[in-house]
């Protein structure tokens, strides 16, 4: 039975990293006899090009039908000064809210291999393994109502809505649970429950949720305090499950805590693992068509798909070792090369672990 | 003309840092011949076991009436399951609001002598000193409506609002630039502007201020960058402004930058720079009592009401200087104690300022 996955390489460095991940998953989809299809389609300021709108309803539609999506990455300064209703990130947006995409797992993983990347003191790092779990389909990202207006005095402003209901609360916390029963079994809730009502009603389906996993031992942090804590002594953390602006902003932080952004891949379940897969950093304009970007977050991402979406533990795992096989080999791209080891451009790379699968 | 100081010592360690500011404010208001008058009351947790409430009314007349009020710190478990409604922090929010208290200056300074403490490493932290300005009375903090409720399909839900108008933004915007004239020139602006409406005005908002500070060089950033950038590399910030919500995340994160937040200050001002002064820590009830508690940041913040409340530069200065000579001779609390420095408590840290002063 052949499986359907939606290739979107989207904008900047996208197109570049994503033609090595295709490389590794052809190799994959070969060896492991994993009967996958591909079909290609555009994202964000690509789609904008070519159909007028960051999702077409035709993509939009193709992503419905596929069994998984592997997604570059969105974005540019080419369309910086476009109708916000129809900038690149309003493609990304959408496709996560029409899949139903409300699981979204950031792992934050210190590769031993590049320790010395990290910004932090070694001890305070080294080891790090930190999954967490943001809300993505919900909260203040797509909250109505939401308004730009003048008022009576002339005056302009805007506000925001943030809303959340106890199934969007319960269905993810779940998954944080779910996460922390088979890693290191302790789940760090994150809110702001000493100002915001939606945060109380968080913490408090959260603490009920609790009682399906006594194996799992629950905290709760407010989001500033975690922001302490992450650059404190991030090691503290197992998995942290939290809303869709605080997971924006501690998930892009406690990535940066291993200095290699490059190497993170990210998930985005809905609720019968069924996912869309993408690197966990941005287009880069800056050195897009370069040939120089570092493609691994994007190879691991589909070692994660092949994990999440479609149970291959062993092709999964084999691409990972792939990675750490190259990395040990001392290959590395300029985003995470230091002295001493060989700078290699995305083609090379991709090609190197392809080698090593 | 004599100049009223209402002291809230608050809760948890928040006596105890207090009793050493206040000994530290008494010496510089003889020795400058301040002419300050100090009076006392209670806030958060204390207050509502002596009112019934965390900010009575009484007590907001006398901080209305006050040329600046000084606040220990407020919280602790002993309140944490009280009504929502009157927690030790809705009385923190309360004077904020009431005093109109907008513009929250929190310095992130790495102290030379305290340059281990950091769990960042040295090179990216040495010399460290960032301004974050946060929005402090507007936002999803204050923002109506907001509400827990019950749904037809039984299901609860609860929603909060993020509200900003052009002038909110204008005025806090105002004090990022002021500020940034004084300092190193660079402001950077920090929202969501690609997700949320209210980012959307905050930015245009900023633009348009930015036209009376030429000499200030502005730029913008998404907050999960900002998040990352301030683990990669802080210095790359002189002054940063953004909103409530983001200023709590980013302020607390910075913070933590220096390893030392038992020595960082706070300032809250109104429009007039009358201003409430307190420190950036909390009120750490597990070792309230004790008597080991780092005054510091408590006596750094008498500096700061000398300064923009009072423009006592002289003494401001002297204060600094005292803390500064302290460090130098090795005294330590245990919350920044190292090999090889003497450990000290509270009161004999509080004495060796004023010795030094
Ligand atoms: C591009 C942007 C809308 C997006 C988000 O805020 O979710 C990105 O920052 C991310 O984290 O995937
Ligand atoms: C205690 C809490 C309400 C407060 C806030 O969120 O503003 C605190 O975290 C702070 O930053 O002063």
């Amino acid at each position: 039975m052949s499986k359907q996955i939606l290739v979107l390489p989207g904008d900047g460095i996208g197109p570049e990293i994503m033609a090595e991940a295709v490389k590794v998953l052809n190799l994959a989809n070969d060896k492991y006899a994993l009967g996958f299809e591909l079909s290609f389609d555009d994202l964000g300021g690509a789609a904008i090009d070519r159909y007028g709108v960051p999702l077409a309803d035709e993509t939009l539609a193709r992503a419905r039908a596929a069994d998984a999506v592997l997604l570059g990455a969105v974005g540019g300064p080419k369309w910086d000064t476009i109708d916000p209703a129809i900038r690149p990130e309003r493609g990304l947006l959408k496709i996560r809210s029409q899949l139903g995409l409300f699981g979204n797992l950031r792992p934050a993983i210190l590769y031993p291999q590049l320790a010395e990347a990290s910004s932090l003191k070694p001890e305070v790092v080294a080891g790090l393994d930190i999954l967490i779990v943001r809300e993505l389909t919900g909260g203040i990202y797509f909250g109505q109502p939401r308004e730009s207006k003048v008022l009576e005095n002339g005056e302009r402003m805007a506000y925001d809505t943030l809303p959340y209901s106890e199934s969007e609360i319960r269905r993810i916390a779940k998954v944080g649970f779910d996460m922390a029963r088979v890693r290191g079994k302790k789940l760090c809730s994150v809110d702001k429950a000493n100002v915001l009502a939606s945060s109380q009603l968080w913490r408090a389906v959260v603490e009920e949720v609790a009682k399906d996993y006594p194996d799992v031992e629950l905290s709760h942090m407010y989001v500033d305090n975690a922001a302490m804590q992450l650059v404190r002594a991030p090691k503290q953390f197992d998995v942290m499950v939290t809303d869709n602006m605080f997971g924006d902003i501690l998930s892009d932080e406690a990535s940066m805590l291993t200095g290699s952004i490059g190497m993170l891949p990210s998930a985005s379940l809905d609720a019968n693992n069924k996912g869309m897969y993408e690197p966990c950093h941005g287009s880069a304009p800056d050195i897009a068509g370069k040939g120089i970007a570092n493609p691994l977050a994007t190879i691991l991402s589909v070692s994660m798909m092949l994990r999440y979406s479609f149970g291959q533990v062993a092709a999964a795992d084999a691409i990972e070792k792939a990675v750490s096989l190259v990395l040990d080999q001392g290959l590395r791209t300029g985003d995470i090369w230091s002295e001493g080891k060989t700078k290699v451009g995305t083609a090379a790379m991709g090609d190197a672990v392809v080698e090593a699968l």
